[in-house]
């Protein structure tokens, strides 16, 4: 099976992406973390993306913060998709990452997910390697199963506790 | 190949989607064009998104305005993974549209573009198929190549018709 | 006399709905809890707002945080006055459900209330049943005056001792 | 049947308005018009308000721009319920006269449309009388129908002219 | 002398007050501190601005959060000016009441100053009141005097223990 | 009678504060009208607002867009009150303009209006002087009704021609 | 002299960058006009960046649109002060471009203007270069006292044909 | 070698200034740190903007929150280069500052970093010095290649613990 890749432009960034690692692990997809900034390391990030797709990879999850310009510049070296998770920072709630990320020009797109989406960005990548994947689309399928569940769970006993009909 | 979806929540989006059908075209990728509403067809979504996958469908674009559902009411109801087109109404400047599509909560991702991005959701579309697609993933090369040569001419151009050295 | 749904996208609304439970309670006016996800249980969210009105809802309250697809999503199920609260989540301060909720297309409205204003929606779904319940309407009467006394009594506080007029 | 009354800040409003009026009257519910200011005219604004349910309004609809005080002024006064439309004037977009509109206070809420939302304020108000009335209610219905009939029609033209599977 | 009113829709809205009814102290400006809520108490609103010139006073400070009403309704039942004090809350940074209370329409303006900016209101009330009296104006001069002293002492200070010019 | 000043940055901003001119004109009171930026000419910009109480000035409008500094720089150097007019340029819409000019810090208050809203200034300037005068109170008055009269008679045509209550 | 750098992301920057052309021109410092995108033409931008100060320049103006990493990607490969002109395009009113320029991380700064702001880019490049340079400091002094003296004289104008002081 | 002035408005942006502090210590280019309020000490603004050049420094650092003025009233008086920290205070997440220091009128632009971005301005001060200094260029290019060495290591570290490849 492919690979995913999962960047960020900090360690600090790395309590947010537990989400897409814990992700990827239940999925059974494997993935490499990497700690690469666009702007203090760009030879590191053009070598790891031109490298990519030869190196195994499906897909790309790149997430970065404030001006985030790491995952389209890992989109500028690589045909592969780039998904993007814009990271919050402390100042503009996360509304800098996410334009950043997001408004990309013609010809180089990134795959953004909501402010903080770790997980999604995740399952976002497991889609794209299920298509040409039965076993992991029904997994994906059996994960869409369960959630329901779990909300139809919380719904029951959210109807119990606390509707008031009489 | 698989082919992708092109759903658009209004028929006054056909302009700004021209962007992904002649981008497919161009790819050689095929493609079904769909008018589907998330609040006034929502039969038609529901059905449409749930037999996506059977129908030979790899992706689906989808592109709304204002408080834009239609991207995250597809992925709903698939596994495959579903790309979002914010699309700028008369208010808000796209802003409603952008935050309605990407923001979407853990467990149902929407891959989005930039405002307006019709074009960048064909090509990441084309990405997703390219995962597994080697002679999809060499026409993705060979359209860097052409729009880097592209920009490399008018910079050429512009160097020479508008630097001021002496 | 009918009842009033509030539905959540989330037990962690819980606490944010509180309010509207209160109120309602207050008013004597029956509602029934329920944890319905637009994009986890589409299929529930379907059922609920297709059957809504024969199982004697009057209105129902749609609560959810980031891109707030749920009141919409049950808006275009049914032909009931949806109320929209826009839940705020950890990034955006609430814009992106507030946009998300309000900005609904032609055809399926839904009528919004401020971020996390649970208790409000309570009251609009009221003053909804009043239009053709003249109990009810006296209730919301007394309610208007009970509040106004009670800044009123405020007011005689605050003015008697933080004034200073020698 | 109660009627409606469309209240709007400034005669500049009654383009944007008039699609409450058509809607009002495709559904064959008697409407009164006003030009009624906040700021300018609050007397009128209060016998209005005032006045307006023993005068047979069953709710009412009011649209303001910029700081959009009136509908909230209107509901300071009456529990009809209140259904505001911010109106996008030249500066900000719509931002404050949405913000105006929708972030009320606890106990005072006006139900909220989209930006020039005038369509939408009139079906809301039509939802509302409908909850006792099913005469129009069926009518929601059949609009509902149209309406999906509408876009299925498009979606056929545009599916067979613009797709391209071969 | 005239007086100045300081009035806040809730009394929640004391602590960010404070700092009005400080610097009215400490300029020996007489004034009333009142709660009245432009939702919950509209015909004290209506009352206490159409009697605010005859009753004394000279000018209104009005500080109200989220939808905030309270300066416009005020300033169009009279025409002394009226300040207005945007109140932080919850949800939206300031940004509704800054919209709310600044983007009045032609014809009753509302002097705005920055969210949560008490002292300031009271500072340009005071400004009001000078522009004939000449012993107030001497006492803003010394005001601005002394405050440029203390920038200086603090400027004295860091510069010493901060500058590193070796 | 004390004059007011209206000082703008640049005479681009003629048009918008053309408003200004008219509305002062028709409250007779004496205005002189400045051209002065904050940036190009801060000598300029010091010497005026240094001078305008003993000028004989009573109040400052001052108009500015994009880093809109030049109310702000007038109140540094005056105790009379200044009113600011945020005008909107070419990008952001006027927010820049707007919280350039309102968010100041404590101690030097600048009163500001609407964006644009070069009318509601000079309305608040003859507020400011009516403080102590009471024949520019009763044109204030007079304004007032005239207003009222005018939405009145708007009101009165709009409900004839618009109303469909059979 | 060392020569600056005018480096636009799209020849589409050429009508908003003509701003900084005509300022250097105008202060006689040499410039060269490129065409680079950060993520259609990466090599190009990399092979610039890195050999810009060994080619003679002394800075670098770099203008770019929506997510604009052009400036930042710059910024990564050389140690030159960056200049960066955040471009409006046809959504978002140039914040997206402001914040994907300005927002730069720790240690790779981004010098950032105004949206648009083309001439202020290129006045910025010459106060760098006046640092060491006497006679270009001179030059800065006289465009100082030029605008000072073309604000002065429009200031004459309107003040006289606009005042009404009788 | 030219020093570096350190400007805040207020002594409580002490703290975020250290980090410019720092680092020109690190670069050991010398400074001087100064508290002058654009508003509450216009004269201290404009006698030490005036003198700079005079006085030794090379480039200006202004930072200052809110309404955030400094930067453009001290580039009013200097032909230095002024780099314009746009500081965060409790409200408005330091949009207001940002917008207030960057959107500067075409003649008097300020060299804008991030919010809070202390550290990069000294940078952009260092870069601004380095033109004409090739020992400081070379302790900048090592602080880059310090910065990339770092990231490199925390890369290793996290690529060995974090990835799940099996």
């Amino acid at each position: 099976m492919k690979k995913i890749a999962i960047v960020m432009g900090s360690d600090s960034d790395l309590k947010v992406m537990q989400g897409a690692m814990d992700m990827l692990s239940d999925f059974g997809v494997p993935f490499e973390v990497r700690v690469i900034s666009a702007h203090r390391t760009p030879a590191a990030a053009e070598n790891f993306a031109k490298a990519a797709k030869d190196d195994g990879f499906g897909a790309i999850i790149a997430a970065a913060g404030k001006a985030a310009h790491l995952a389209g510049v890992l989109a500028s070296y690589t045909t592969l998709p780039v998904i993007g998770v814009p990271v919050k920072s402390s100042t503009m709630d996360g509304l800098d990452s996410l334009l950043s990320t997001v408004q990309m020009p013609k010809g180089v797109p990134v795959a953004t997910v909501a402010i903080d989406g770790a997980g999604n960005a995740a399952i976002l990548a497991v889609q794209m390697l299920a298509i040409n994947d039965e076993s992991l689309s029904e997994r994906l399928c059996k994960y869409k199963c369960d959630m329901a569940a779990e909300v139809a769970e919380k719904d029951e006993k959210v109807r119990k506790e606390h509707s008031k009909l009489a």
